[in-house]
């Protein structure tokens, strides 16, 4: 973003709440293409997706596991969840980053990424020129997610430098983390990603307070399910409430919001059902915020106070002769 | 707290919500120490007070200053208020130990500190016992409060471990500092006070989000006041406001607030006038929300992110015959 | 040990196959205090407890998790958990330490370790002088563990040069971790003791394997439990199976072992039932062992493959002024 | 492996368990040949041979070697086995590369390789289009091993991406070096093949624990041999044993077996004469084991931990202007 | 040496042909001191040992190894032999030093190494006041040697700068190593100690091409040992060999000698028994001998011909905290 | 050398003991042809003549070289010897091709190669077919050599396959070079040719040496020359001897020799006169050699030891144009 300009630019801005087609990732890259077609219809710059929107968010599950026991089921349910998501890179993301291309949209997505048999909550960055970006990995799974999916390392906490900002995302909880907030605020960030499977209305708090924090736009993106949108029982089965649950019952009520960097919500946050909830951010707000509180900035004591990222790759083997094997 | 019992004990505290007696110090130690009695009257054990209780929030004064320019009236604002600051330690501090002895509460106090002549913005904590416990200096002021109060250093962010609970305090902005709140956090806070002069909704975001980050209880004290609680002009002016100001016009509107670790509102917030707001702090909620997230245990990834904080004492000019000269 | 013998000398080792008292550790050092002297009367001089002895290990309990969602109740059941963890050190670690003086033997026991809130898997050892030499956290908790212990560092990797051999431990799964193993051999291990959950036929033939790999005696106690060694429901639930038990049902069958440097099985397995495998290690039988494979001496290739293991204190926050605030 | 079907695949592998032909490599070529195509005949997609199968084990065989001194006898027997030897590539390697596109199966041939006049002990891959993919040199011999065979480099430890699956090899006690599994592990194996030489029932516990630690399928295949399959003596001396031999006692007794991911044996171990052992592997077995432990993903802890592999050709000499001047 | 003086000096040298009392490390050390007693009445100011007197050279033994077997017998006969050894530094390294400054000679020593349960073929290095200098680690050892012997690195080549000139060692067939030859040239060897357990007489032509080829002084120490030196049997057998042997046969003829930097043979060699072997080394003649031929100097050709020495230490596990914890 | 039969082959071999005819090269080829049919009779299979045999070796004259002075007759001297020298490939070995081929032999013969005014110690190989299979360049002249001789590089140091065994060549003192050697046996040399003008006893040091560490034949060739070989004084002066010579005076006396790669000398050494010395060289000798000492096989260290070979050609001029101007 140039920051000369006398007046500040608007990027518009849409947040997708809507759900996975679970355990079809070609069909979801469907639904995927038709919502973000749709968002594009009507200017829409930049293209935020939920978490695991790709490769699905198994809500509900528990995988068959309970302390020191796993079931046959649970392993096999862990097979299909594996065999749905992606390599990244790969073929579904040659597919997405054609899409953002086609529409010319800024696209952040929620993926379940597959790296040999771990798997990874990861979202994947592709500018409006069909270009893949990168990539970052949930640095920590919250609770039963850590028996399916790996840890993320501080190699990929991108963000990235565009013609419409400073882009980058935070998945889920990894949002209460201060420490990784401030290696994003360190990095710039201004359009800060919220892809999220929490829809409590206390998450709209933390939303808030890291736009005021950040002095940055925050958008949260949130799937809408219903029971349907899952397999029906027995293959699929909510633990503990399934019993409660018909065909319409909600399981993810949403909750997508946007805010601006003085903590003003701009758009939703909507708990009513599958929808694109859009806004124009005025860049102008990020100065005029950071006046004030310029968290890495002039707030900081860094003589007092500072953070030392370890942004190498962790990875447990390593070849003296390439990169990596894999 | 011990650890091993079956179920877990509550602690009653209360957050004050009133004015200073501006330019008088010893009328605004009455007005704490009828306060303090109140609370503990019915069983408050922990009294938190707003920001600069004990010497004053001089809210709407610039001090005379505008870029590259300065007024003697502003000067001698200075020299007044730097007349109404205490010592700490210091005579009202030994009074306000006897109080919190006296009523037997743990008592934390904004106060402006008087080092030489520079002002600090600091809390000072007291056990019920009437021992003062410590203080906290104020790590950053915000905006115009930089040209009256000097800077904190890390020396000064205690976290008392009490009978009750592991006691400590963030002042005003500082709570919006993720590098600070993390020190807090590394050091157990678990009655996370934040007096504070911010009275905005907004405010409330970063309450609910500190409880639900930190794994811990908050409570935010704010000063209501009137204009009328402040010396009447031309003494004292609300620089480009006080045309519009009447005696009883609300210049800050408290929003004293109560939250659970889990991110419940408690009590409060309060935006009615001065009061005393009070609530049943159930110990074992700690643990049910750390199970989920705790921010400096098993949520951290301390070989990715991890916070140097450097907490000895900074002084320009140090001595070498003795350890400290304050 | 004493290299220059002529014969080499026999270590008398006892691994322990019991139950913990659930949610009450006072009873369960009881326990512990009654299992040590009866191993120490016929002349035991190492005795080794199981995987969590101490605090519990929460078999069957799902902790109200499943993905995005928990339960009040598995909040609370966290709280109780968490309850009966022990600090290390602290008053419990104290008088574990005692029982190792008294009845003059070595002393390794699984416990379940506090700090803050969040947990973790450890084991702490003693020697026969009362002296508490250190611990080792879990590096890697398995599967739904790792929603209710934290991760431990390369710093606790400890192996213990003691008069009867270099002692160290893995617990559980952490045994299937060929770099924590190699570790571990590093540093010289000799009686590698394998405090564990998992009574399942498999897991023999990984213990064969460790002696066969490391070269050293392999020691690994399981807990023995039936249903009613676990609070009855509703209090405590076996998820899933909870229907299918009688208080009599076996829900840990045990099957602890001592193997020796040759891969044969000295005693055990035992599936039994509550009880003392006690086995003399004859010494000689490393040296014997390690003409053959000496994983980290001659059979190594380091020129080719060398593991970096990084052995100092991973923390989130790091004050200069001191080791730790807590 | 396509990895997004929703059922897993199947792949039919047979182990050989089958005698050298001792110093006469091309009736031993002629009888992989029969064998490979009895296999081929049922269905089996992949056949791995024992170690050394071309080229011959010298069980019991001291090369007239002790310490500081060596015999003539010994000089010549070393002769001879270094004429049985083939070259890598050479003549044999095209022929067995011809049998392998022949009866269309993918083939892990165990064999002694001669370079110049140093033997290695070798596993020479090939696909089932006829196609010599490239060998393993073992890293490490075993005991009297050490005077026949040369040590390879970390240069020769491939694993390879077929439409089967994964496959790669570690040779008899290499298996028992941590390192060097891991090393494999995270190039990805699936199909771990351990030719070998080892028929002792401890055996079978590393086999069960790779299986496990690796969460791969493990086809260990072992020759059967009775004291006829080599020269008479005095041509052919079993040292310190051949007194007690008859031409038909058991001298090497096979046990070639075939483990799931899960550590379930699918075929053998068969101790019982020359056999083709054949098994059905369940591809999805992987993910459902990896789903709880994954050595090299969600269950390493490689900020700890951290293997270096040197994977580049180690020799003494180096030409500027080739790769090799032999 | 100083090297500008008109004459040059002499050094008085001594090489040690005497055999170690097997299995008995102390007893050995006894005699050690009495043959440097003796060597040093009659003015030796540098003494050299035979390989492995300090541990013993296990001739004739082949620890019960064949190719694929083992026995028991073997396996205890290594344990004896490990006991045997002597860790590097530690009390005999320690009595070691104390002869040498009592005694006031330089001091090479062959020794056995134990390190954990790995053994190493080393040469310790002593100067004329008491002090341990350093060690070689032999880099390969031969034949059957591979089993009971681990292998160097390059990170114990040393060669000591004295008084009495540069000083090293290579061990027996290490010596027919060139390219650590050459190490040891570049290091500017001078006095080139070779401990040998090789009696044949070609060694004499390797011993005087080395004293051409590098242009220094070469001191080979051999054993001279009857069969009587070693345990009787059946306890130690001479295997092969052992039905025609006399206590008084000869088991290892000895032939250690000194020869000088043109060829010359300035003392031995000795084949009769055990002895000191003493000559005056002129020191003037290492310039008249690289005036011809400079090996590393001008006759060396590095635009054509260089060599890469990694002499670094290569373990199989590195902590980061320390350099290492065995 | 075919390696898979049950006996190896042998192969008969002679080195040539004479004098060239000085500064007669036509006289001189004729009396190679006769020595070659000679030696051909009676069935030798390899030929090898002495250092400079063709232009030959210039005995006893300085050239008329002190330091700092040169002589008119001196720089004629040299104008003769460069007319006697040869181009290589030329007229004169064409010749020897012709000679190779009529006879059946395999030809090794040192010759002084003119390359403009550039004189080379050079040694040319032969076939027995007839053809010029390529040259090896002295590397390194000795003393007074370098003021006649040029220096080769790393391109010309052959070793050639042939039907009889791989053949490559050292002359004289390159013998004494390690590296040189080295690079000799990293291509497999198992005839090594060692045409040299050194006829101490210490030479058959390093012959023998050569042959244990390379695991090679080797087959030394040098003249055997009286006074009158030379022309008289004072055309030719052997510059400070001259008055102690009779024309019968021995002023080189042959030691040409054959040993086998087990240091055994096969054929000579002859200090007698002029002198055919032949062996069958047991070509199983070698394999039987190198079970015990591979020097760049199974006995070298190349992760500690690597040799850089630059075996490209060093030219002071290139031209782009072309690959080589000669």
């Amino acid at each position: 973003m140039s920051s000369s300009e006398s007046s500040a630019p608007t990027v518009r801005a849409t947040v997708v709440q809507a759900s996975t087609i679970f355990y079809d990732t070609p069909a979801t890259l469907d639904k995927a293409e038709r919502l973000l077609a749709e968002a594009a219809s009507y200017g829409s710059q930049l293209v935020v997706f939920p978490e695991a929107f790709v490769g699905g968010y198994p809500r509900g599950s528990n995988f068959g596991v309970s302390i020191g026991n796993r079931t046959l089921k649970g392993k096999e349910d862990f097979r299909k969840y594996h065999a749905a998501a992606i390599d990244v890179p790969g073929p579904e993301v040659d597919r997405l980053a054609a899409m953002a291309g086609k529409y010319k949209v800024f696209l952040v997505m929620g993926v379940i990424e597959r790296d040999g048999y771990t798997l990874y909550c990861t979202v994947v960055f592709f500018n409006n020129q069909g270009c893949y970006l990168g990539k970052h990995r949930k640095l920590m799974p919250t609770a039963l997610e850590r028996i399916i999916w790996g840890f993320g390392d501080g190699s990929t906490v991108p963000v990235f430098d565009t013609p419409i900002g400073k882009i980058g995302a935070a998945i889920c909880w990894e949002n209460k983390m201060p420490l990784l907030r401030t290696a994003m605020y360190a990095k710039g960030i201004e359009i800060y990603c919220a892809p999220t499977a929490d829809s409590r209305e206390v998450w709209q708090a933390s939303m808030t307070h890291i736009a005021l924090e950040g002095g940055c736009f925050v958008l949260s993106a949130n799937q809408f399910c219903r029971r349907k949108d899952y397999p029906a029982p027995p293959e699929y089965v909510f633990s503990g409430t399934e019993q409660d649950l018909t065909p319409e019952s909600v399981v993810c009520a949403g909750g997508s919001v946007i805010i601006s960097p003085s903590g003003t919500v701009l758009a939703g946050p909507n708990y009513d059902g599958e929808a694109l909830i859009t806004a124009d951010l005025d860049v102008g707000e990020i100065a005029r915020a950071k006046f004030d509180f310029d968290v890495v900035g002039h707030y900081a004591r860094p003589e007092v106070l500072s953070l030392m990222v370890r942004d190498h790759p962790a990875t447990p083997v390593c070849f003296t002769s390439e990169a990596s094997h894999k």
